[in-house]
């Protein structure tokens, strides 16, 4: 059975220390419900990394959504395209008729002190979070490939230009290549305007199953890989192969060439990220990235572009609702209403959302998911 | 399809500061792979409420568990019940061959502060936490049906006297009534051999699909809820509800009677906790629980004995992995390979989880799963 994404819906995303969880995820789950016409949902799935114990289950009962199974995952920044891509299957697998998925996160609440490394854990020892080891894949890849800093910055100069049209962005301020590498320096040559901000939001999407005549979004396909081992004498930097690798499925089971999507929601926690993986996805040969932002491939306007909603580092990335936002962004693009940021006639859309990468391994997860225009 | 449980394992339940989650799982899936003879594991479900981001990935990738979708749920206590369940629906729904579901929870390290009630939470600003809101239910049930304090503490006796046979159970000294209404109060009535332990551990299933011939455990059902509005004018006290619907979905599914089920493992997390459920699971009328105590109904030995583990009482509750250890206890059970603790001729086994309880829910999830004898 094919499913189709029938609905979705977003809170603004952004610092919002005084707004409950509640009120991000009603906000969400509301419009998407409204945007599906209401169907009678027969199970939920929720994408969080840091929330509360029940925060969807507090949420969802005022909405009416009781009785149902309610089941929350994770699987680190993937977690809303994890909750997603549960949500797809038990709809292809004729399980159910109508599923939700929603993700949320309170970052200004939980995040600071919620990660503690444990002591006998060498990524917690050495400090090696993840903006050092998105750094380390920088300098690597610089050193092999002559990426210079400015080709780094270029990155965030296009998804902060995209997001000046999107309301629901954390970040809509315009920046110049020199403002990105004159910011605050986080971990070299990863500068504050290359690091996604931490953000609270939610997001979700109904899930249905795709009949004739139905105008909602055909899902192509979605596939969910975990990582292996990481090692370092391989030939590409942490993160690619796992990208690659569930990317390659992802295309073989919708039946399409990397050549034929017409734009991407992708994984830009940090800038280097967005070069990697557009590699990995097929845009570019390795090495090759930075070419999509030197000839305006990725921008807006031009044939694929990569993160028309401002992507993780202008919308904000509150954890476990970023996969879901990246969904949202897909689906307004492909029903052509995606407003001053619309890419013209975009029949083919994906995102990939990674998730993690703890010591020695490519990553938690990674979902990447192609979806249809009606 | 029908589903079936392979193979199963646990670690060690009870305080383990120096030992880190990786033994934990190693162990516990170590032993449920063997038990099942090493098929290929094609997903991974992990139920785990405090573990940290990618706790399961980082143990499993050195078991050879990788590039596969490895998908963290949670859903408070019932978080490994619901990786349980989630596996088995994707056996049944001919998506995956074999599934491993898995649970753990490292308690000494992460449940202290784990929990912050938020400003805006009833139940944080009442101080409400799980211990008080089953003191409360055990109160009422006291004042409208007569319990004594003598009635609870025999449900702590029968738990901790069938955990003396458990090598792998956390407490496994006999106690006496007086000494269980002696021990340091918790939560008026509930007194500290009435309330569940801190503990560390995992449990671990293989869930494949049921051929003519083969030995597993049959899955007959597998049912997931999550609880609705719990209103105080309610001819029941808090939880019996949803239990009671969830077991009367996987009665009717497995086609069966309560009084058919030879072998029961549920949710004592307090003394009062298995009174309230056996009514609910239809062992007794309600009001009538404690009956089964006083005729030894539920013992080891009885017609239905129930808990024959030691229960989350004895046997310990790390949470994440409390769901997996009821199956593995039931899985031996019907295999006949439960030993000191075996109940003669047992055919049928049930297994019961409820997960939490936010302020004003009947619970997060509740998950009832039927076994069948091979």
């Amino acid at each position: 059975m094919t499913a189709t994404v029938l609905g979705v819906g977003t809170s603004f995303f952004g610092k919002q220390p005084d707004t409950h969880p509640n009120e991000l995820i009603w906000t969400a789950v509301s419009e998407a419900l409204a945007d599906a016409d209401r169907p009678r949902i027969d199970a939920v799935y929720v994408g969080t990394v840091f929330g509360a114990p029940g925060v969807a289950q507090r949420a969802l009962h005022h909405l009416g959504l009781t009785g149902i199974p309610i089941i929350t995952v994770e699987n680190a920044c993937a977690s809303g395209t994890t909750a997603f891509h549960e949500a797809v299957q038990m709809v292809e697998l004729g399980r159910f008729d109508h599923v939700l998925a929603v993700g949320v996160e309170k970052m200004t609440d939980n995040f600071a002190g919620a990660i503690h490394p444990e002591p006998t854990d060498p990524e917690g020892r050495s400090g090696l979070a993840l903006p050092s080891l998105y750094a380390m894949a920088a300098t690597r890849y610089q050193s092999e490939f002559g990426l210079t800093d400015a080709d780094l910055a270029m990155v965030a100069v296009k998804n902060h230009g995209h997001a000046v049209a999107n309301e629901r962005a954390q970040h809509r301020t315009p920046h110049t290549v020199e403002e990105v590498l004159a910011s605050r320096m986080i971990a070299d040559p990863l500068t504050l305007l290359q690091c996604c901000p931490i953000a609270d939001g939610a997001a979700a999407a109904v899930i249905g199953r795709w009949t004739a005549g139905r105008t909602g979004v055909k899902v192509r396909s979605s596939v969910l890989r975990s990582g292996g081992l990481w090692d370092h004498r391989s030939d590409h930097v942490w993160g690619f192969e796992l990208v690659r690798d569930t990317a390659d499925d992802a295309y073989a089971a919708a039946g399409i060439d990397p050549g034929e999507v017409d734009v991407i929601e992708c994984h830009d926690a940090f800038t280097i990220g967005e070069i990697v993986t557009t590699e990995a996805l097929g845009l570019a040969d390795v090495g090759k990235g930075a070419s999509l932002l030197h000839d305006g491939h990725t921008a807006l306007g031009g044939p694929q572009p990569v993160n028309p909603s401002g992507g993780l580092l202008s919308r904000g990335h509150p954890l476990g609702a970023t996969g879901l936002a990246q969904i949202a962004e897909i689906v307004w693009q492909l029903r052509g209403t995606a407003g001053a940021r619309q890419s013209p006639s975009a029949r083919l859309g994906l995102v990939e959302t990674m998730g993690g990468g703890v010591a020695g391994i490519d990553g938690n997860a990674c979902v990447v998911a192609v979806l249809e225009a009606p």
